[in-house]
């Protein structure tokens, strides 16, 4: 979730033409790999009116500065509402047009997490059925990432069970914090638990950042991708990665968006530091780098940038590295174009958009 | 600063042997440069004893959480305090082993800004009065960037332009935020007047963040270099770099350490947002990137990792980053053989190790 083009200045949404592109060519003479973004968000008439029911209170949390700023029906610059119900028409024929294969469909950010436990749980309830629908009505189109509710962690990892079990779902997705609390306090370790016990990938997409966090991220429009999305959810993943949880989890699979939310640039200084001055007593097994590497992978969801995949791969292994297109919030034929140009071999260029996502996700390949 | 040694486990601080090394000959066979380090800390008895009285206190704000560990003189393994204090022995032997010419000194994190407006003007000028001496005393071995307190900008302006017009200190130095407020405020555009004015550059250095975003970093001792001071003073730069505030700065210079405090990694990302999603009817003259190509530099400090280097060289360009050590509380061993070995030419290493720091500090060259 890129804070899109929907306001402000110009248009960075895909322009496109009125023609279809056949699927089978290679798109502007480029290699056709198998192309499957990963971080693609949906949602569902539930969300919308659920999202817009308490959209009349005078919350002001950023997730809802946020909210009303994209999904507002009196801006004519906003298509996003219906790009993200849409999963039928112009979603497919962009990615026709672009040659991508599969989008990886999870509940748009902040997903069920404002709510309370009981409307929360089923609304990732409903959100799960629609999904396998879709997924069902669109063969080797589409694969998801279940949403389910922290608000209640047993519930929560019954519905996961139900996501991959019944419905094949390819995985979770969660958006960072819940009321301010994060996936390392024991509380939310059903979650983790279910998750590793079903060997299947948890995807930890940004939010803004809670209520008693946000002051800093008020101006400037900086509640988004700006800083307040990667200040957020690198946080999350940096109490996880230094909580000493993942020696309980060791199976445990997490994803992050965003080139890893800033966690790989510091990994390092994590450490050092942790070597330095980590709690008395506390000792994990793995250091922090060796533990990301083992426990996270991440996407280039909204960092199309050469250099910083560069790094990733260079860290991280070209292993942990997904491609994915954040659409509709990001410009999808600049995420396309992105990889298509990679300076990586066609091998991992393979890996990058494809193979690497049929592993982690389950998906299988054609 | 980072998250020293000095507690927990192994000790990461320098082990120097008894030899004094001729400064003269290569350390260990490597080509001699210059070696300046540019963000190196020093203490003076004044702040060590307005912090200890203040620790006496109740407060439980992060940096005193830090500082205590750091500084407790019950603790056997904590000889920071000390090292801090020292500029005639300990420091300049390891400069000598390790071929370290100078070291470019400010006042420990968090400098004069926990105090009061009077205390603090106090102590920032009593520590620029001793930081001009210590340099005075050991010719071509110090540099120097003056303290000044946020507190009251108007005071802080006149102490910089003394710093720089009467003591000939090197730059400024200021600990991110001062009560939780940015120096992008209004109120203190001032500071950025004078450094301007001064043509002198603006260091910002970590602390831990305010007490109204502390909570998630109190656990795991997040609240320095895991993830607290880089999330804090990541946060004040990018709030800099989209607030519009360097076009009326145009030539303001700051500097940040830690590879710039994770900015560099988002740069794409916060461009594409800012183009996309800026607050209505703003507009700044260059995009993000590019204004911070042109008012910031980065250090090294505490982040020895040649993937990091070979980044910010590609994206900032080798002329914005300098090398630092971050001593006393980082390894200088570890620093110096870091860019000893960086995979960089001889040309590049001449401005990392000291080029660059005599250009921006305005260092006399040898």
């Amino acid at each position: 979730l890129a804070a899109a083009g929907a306001l402000g200045g110009a248009s960075v949404l895909p322009e496109t033409s009125a023609a279809e592109a056949d699927r089978t060519r290679s798109p502007g003479g480029v290699r056709n790999f198998r192309r499957i973004a990963t971080e693609e968000a949906f949602s569902t008439p539930e969300q919308m009116d659920a999202m817009a029911a308490l959209g009349h209170s005078v919350w002001n949390s950023l997730d809802f500065v946020l909210w009303r700023a994209l999904t507002d029906s009196k801006n004519p610059h906003s298509p996003l509402r219906d790009r993200l119900l849409d999963v039928d028409h112009e979603r497919l024929r962009i990615m026709d047009e672009l040659g991508v294969d599969m989008h990886v469909l999870s509940l748009t950010s902040p997903g069920v997490q404002m709510f309370d436990p009981d409307t929360a749980t089923s609304l990732a309830s409903v959100a799960n059925d629609r999904l396998a629908e879709i997924i069902r009505q669109h063969p080797g189109r589409y694969a998801g990432l279940a949403s389910f509710a922290p608000q209640d962690p047993e519930r929560a990892a019954k519905e996961m069970d139900r996501a991959v079990n019944t419905l094949k779902l390819n995985g979770f997705i969660v958006n960072s914090h819940t009321g301010g609390e994060y996936l390392d306090e024991p509380k939310f370790w059903p979650i983790f638990e279910a998750a590793e016990a079903l060997d299947a990938p948890l995807y930890i997409h940004p939010r803004c950042p809670p209520d008693d966090l946000a002051r800093p991220f008020r101006d400037y429009r900086m509640e988004s991708s700006t800083w307040g999305f990667q200040s957020e959810t690198g946080l999350h993943a940096v109490r996880i990665l230094v909580s000493g949880v993942l020696d309980r989890f060791p199976k445990l699979k997490i994803v992050l968006g965003h080139m890893g939310e800033g966690v790989p640039y510091f990994l390092w200084r994590i450490d050092y530091t942790y070597n330095a001055f980590r709690p008395a007593g506390q000792r994990m097994k793995l250091t922090p780098t060796e533990a990301f590497k083992r426990n996270f992978a991440i996407t280039t969801s909204g960092v199309n940038s050469h250099a910083v995949l560069k790094y990733v791969i260079e860290v991280l292994g070209v292993e942990n590295v997904m491609w994915a297109i954040d659409y509709p919030y990001q410009a999808a034929p600049g995420s396309v174009e992105f990889m298509n140009t990679a300076p990586v071999s066609d091998d991992d260029k393979e890996k990058l958009f494809h193979g690497n996502a049929e592993r982690i996700f389950k998906i299988a390949t054609t």
